[in-house]
């Protein structure tokens, strides 16, 4: 699950190369664009890429997403009109990147991982998707088809909200602020997840028990590499340094930045947790095993010393006066009994019992 | 009892849409009204919100109180009024956000929660309250009834310590060094509890202990996330960096200050304490292990020779001279004796009886 | 002993409220002045509270030294006397705050927690000391008699050293100074305890052992959450911000910075020696289970083959040739002695014996 | 394989004496150099050090690479010629240095540490790369024969990118982000050992898979030294502090920076990864112990009691009814399978077997 | 071996008292003066303090070298020529300062811990240096005869390397790069002990190996606080904020920084290579731990039955058909052999064996 490594055929080349990504070259690229303004709206999936290039020049907000990123020529077509620096391409184009915030002459390009539950085959899928902000648009790149921004379209559709009346800047703010919302729809199910386990827990602890908080454990690295640095890249727009965010998004920005920082915390919270439920397995574990061990140590020492009675009277002794004793059975018997009482008594007095 | 998540139910609404919490939706809003100055008071529950609104005009100092944070009508026509940004709102209903100070225009904002010990069922309630704090004007928005506010009231009413000869920031002040001081209260409760534990650690642990440990593990990560934040909140309220707060309560800020320092540390000791607890535990435990096995090797080690030698002479051979020497039998004893008193002079050389 | 919680008490009064601490209202309160510069001395104890008001209005150096902080008459009036705030009040009174200082406009305010060990009965008492640092006088807030001044005293009877012929800020310098003396004199005597429970650790550990560095874990806390603020304490003194502090007294805040470090590294070292202490009690413990797991092992695996052959001889079967071979008793006994013999040398090469 | 520490063969000398680090010492050195702008390329290699000496006064950029850093002379000679300070010279001979830049009044100075995966031998190869960058010239230092920058030097001969038509800082830009690149292979190795390793922690876990686990930690502590400060150099290149890094090279250092970045988490990641796996293996270890001594304990329990049965009816008392009851041998088998029954029900409940 | 106390003789005597420390008042006092420039060197042990206070004024260098800091009449004069403060003279009489530089007017005054190790004995031994740098004179005071200094001495009056021709502060310089070379020497030392003991980890632990491993663990808190505060020291120094330290030597201090920044790494890398020899002693002795018990298990499981199947044929039961079988012995053996082949084909697959 984890996709921490930058792939290494790139070594050697020139930076800015663009070589796509081994991993995502497979699908077809889906260019869609949106262009709207408070009176209208028109969405189109356009054919070729030049397609997108007229609606830059209109005072409306456009909003370009593509889906599929390992094109190189497209990617060379597009970085040629909007003026993208080659390294910002090539960052496009090689996930795996952490999320971060640069500021360019005429755009911002953000990087943001994407993380959505996929309800089907019940996994977290994580992608990257890069953001250019510039005046009048915002071009967004997937690794591949479906996404959390359905809302943001719907509500750009419909005109609800104020996106409508708002500048590019409050379209990127309302693509980041999904992403997060959707967090916190991981962390519910996390949450979820832990849940469970700590009730099972409780009952019956396996060493499978052990290998989910494990897993889970892994999760949370990936989950914290994913939101850390996030929170630079918000706390940086807010900020406002870059006059391609006005004021009036800035307090949504920190709202944003709040949702982070709960992401954040309840992240730590979890991994308390999971260290926690680690510490409570290990426990339950070596309780069992004490258990074990006292049933053995209680069985072993309330049978040994009886045994050796028996072993006793079974040696064959010419001269052995209890064996011809009349009650002598009776006797070793009664004699094994009282041991046994005796051994007993100890054991409820040291509450092993 | 970890309410850490931010519902998702939101997900996808534009920000700043209205959408009551699930799960304060059911209880009935009630509004207080308490007006006073110097010369007078007036405390009054409102019907409609509306009759709150002539109190803003008038120089005295208003105290707003909603208990009940579900009804998206009430929230709008007071944040028409009061000229409350729609994202107030939206922090201001849905709960489990994180505290914090926002400065607006107009007035500052502040989320904390109040913690209250609830005797009768022996738990802790934790609820958000948010304060929007304007000038002449305090409203506290709470989850539901019952609050820790009782005694600001009080002195309010009977005019005692210097509340009533103060503006509305001092108002807000009292309000969150009521809540603190309730902080005190529960972590007194606590560490009651913890004196309690380690009691029973010394005296007889079980795996019940261990659990109880760790649930005061993850309410002390609960608290902890109430309360570190808090700092920042008031440090930056007492850096006065607001108009709305006044010089003369900057001094009351900073004692405020204080005891949220106190409350942490309290925490972080709590916290040490609590890990301290559970290696007390863990050790007890591996003691009573150590016993139970030294238990075992003791009777094992006795009997297992003596029982060999019972064994000896229970073999049939034809030819076994001891047999039949008239004190074989009590020579065989004899040895039997030895070889145990033998082995109990090694154990107590060896410091194990 | 660990006295971390703000008495719960005070919870509803308004802030200022001057209530005394319930475990301090008992003893009587008594009041010393000392009035001095470097021509005269004057010790008095004074019967009221108003016949130390005087010398404030000479040119002199006086410390008014209060014992006993119950009194809310006492403290009024002093407070009144000398314009002190009534939060300020209302800390000196409650004990159990962090060290800190304030800057008012006419004095300095201090908490520190004083330490002195007990030689009588063994053990550290811990108070908390308040100074209030005026333009040529300093008074001294602690919770009862007894406390580590009487060398300073005797300095300014004496007038040994450059006491005398200094002003008030290097008194209170003075009084921090001798309680931070009195710290290394507490670390020395936890010194000395953790290297006697070193010693019995490698000799004899026992569950007690265990015990006594948990307790010293816990002392720990303790002075580190009385030293650490401490330094923000000092630090702030020496940085020169207030205009009672004159730039000579400067360079001995300085060294007196030092001394607080040095307190603080201490500290931390001897914390990592106790978690060392604590690695090698638990190996040591976990050593000593290994040797008797080995004892029994041994014990165990040596004999039980034997029996099993002494219990083959055992069996009655009406044919078993070797039962009257005329050497076969002891071909049996030479088989067990091999058996055994094989055990060992097993054993010496896996260096288990 | 750690050289961690500086060598002490130096200590007592003035600092700035040249002594050639012992281990590095043997090898020949070979200079090369390569000299390029946008129209032509010159590639060379010298036999004398002050053949090299003429290309630092043409406008082209000229790149010295010096193989072998043992050789007092040609040190002194190009230190001489180039304005090298004598502090520098002596830090490029003693390797083991720190990664680190240094600014001087005509140069900067680098320290980086170059890692390379040894394919034929299965192993990384860690070399301290200088690299001295003035106006015009880079000269880089290299323990011996054998680097990464073959891309480079194929780069500039081939005129591919942009590398021909940037000046000396982008080479030394250049230089860098390939021994970064590299970085990433040697995390993708380690990762795949990590991946390996995991799957026999799964399987059969063995003391060996620890040891392999204990190495892996070992050169994480390695990495993070080399990566860390590296993280400090590139950030202080980007920040521009000297003019000797141009404007249109500082975006590719924050590209670089990303990388140094993006290297450090991933280092973080896989300690987190290699602690969890020691928790793995000693959790599978312990729960392998636990199966072990459950077998023990439910045989021994079994038969036990069991045995003692047969003990007492091979005891020989003359009056034993039982032994003479037509079905008496089979009432005690029955007997000793009723109460095996038992014991494996009791063990079944237990959730043991 | 830690002297990390303040003599707590000092407690109560007025700050700046000279009281000569307890250990070190036994040994003679002898001052060495070097006095040089670029012409000449002039070296000579003095017999008493005054005949040093004539160099001061020659625009040479003079460096003053005392060892023995008890006696408080030449402290006093020297203090008293040199115009130093009398808490600069408390704190070189006061060994375990930690280390520390201070400004005053005229002069410098540094506190460094000189560790050397000394062959003979096979231990470290600590020393305090104070150096005492003013314009054109350095005094150093040290406990006891025997330094590390002598290769300075040695470059003084060799005029070997730079030093004859700078200043006091290139001196003072030149010792403290002395003492720094020197940790490197212990640090090899330390690194050669550890490579040691990893060897008989893997070989052969003992108990002994742990007791080791913590005195190790010890040696480094030790190390650390020598170390950590040695950084600000110097980085204070170098960022030149005093007109005694000349821009020249500025480049040198740097140079010494970094190698404390590595000594301080390499003390980082230690503790963790020691943590990690821990957690490698502990898994061995537990892997010893499982093999013992496997052993027991094996021998257990394996003849506990046979006893028992020979225990039942022991039984005196009169009607037992299987005892009058003809081949009913052999049958008993054979089954037992079968059992046991079962037992240990169990165990096989189990990879117990």
């Amino acid at each position: 699950m984890l996709r921490l490594l930058k792939p290494s055929k790139r070594v050697g080349l020139p930076p800015g190369t663009l070589v796509p990504s081994r991993e995502v070259a497979a699908e077809e690229i889906t260019i869609t664009v949106i262009d709207y303004d408070e009176g209208h709206v028109q969405e189109k999936q356009v054919q070729t890429v030049e397609e997108c290039f007229p609606f830059r020049d209109q005072p409306t907000v456009t909003w370009i997403n593509v889906n599929g990123i390992h094109d190189v020529d497209i990617m060379e077509k597009l970085g040629g009109h909007f003026g993208l620096h080659s390294l910002v391409l090539e960052d496009i184009m090689h996930i795996g990147q952490r999320p971060k915030v640069e500021e360019f002459e005429n755009y911002l390009f953000i990087i943001i991982r994407m993380l959505r539950f996929d309800e089907e085959n019940d996994q977290v899928i994580a992608e990257q998707v890069s953001l250019v902000l510039g005046e009048g648009f915002v071009i967004s790149f997937q690794e591949r088809e479906g996404d959390v921004f359905e809302p943001v379209r719907q509500r750009i559709r419909e005109a609800k909200g104020r996106i409508r009346s708002k500048g590019s800047d409050h379209l990127a703010y309302a693509l980041m602020d999904t992403i997060v919302d959707n967090y916190f729809i991981i962390l519910e199910k996390l949450g979820q997840r832990i849940e469970e386990i700590e009730e099972t827990l409780v009952g019956d602890p396996t060493p499978e028990s052990l290998q989910v908080i494990h897993g889970l454990r892994t999760e949370m690295v990936f989950l914290r590499q994913s939101v850390w640095p996030l929170r630079e890249v918000i706390s940086s727009l807010e900020r406002g340094e870059s006059t391609l965010v006005h004021q009036t998004t800035q307090v949504f920005l920190r709202d944003l930045y709040d949702h982070t920082i709960q992401v954040i915390e309840t992240t730590e919270s979890f991994r308390e947790m999971i260290a926690a439920m680690r510490d409570t397995y290990l426990s339950s574990i070596s309780n069992r095993m004490n258990e074990v061990m006292k049933v053995l140590t209680i069985i072993a020492t309330i049978f040994i010393p009886l045994t050796f009675i028996a072993g006793i009277y079974g040696m064959n002794f010419s001269y052995m006066p209890e064996l011809h004793w009349r009650w002598g059975y009776f006797l070793a018997l009664s004699a094994m009994a009282v041991v046994a009482a005796v051994m007993r008594f100890y054991f409820r007095r040291k509450k092993w019992l």
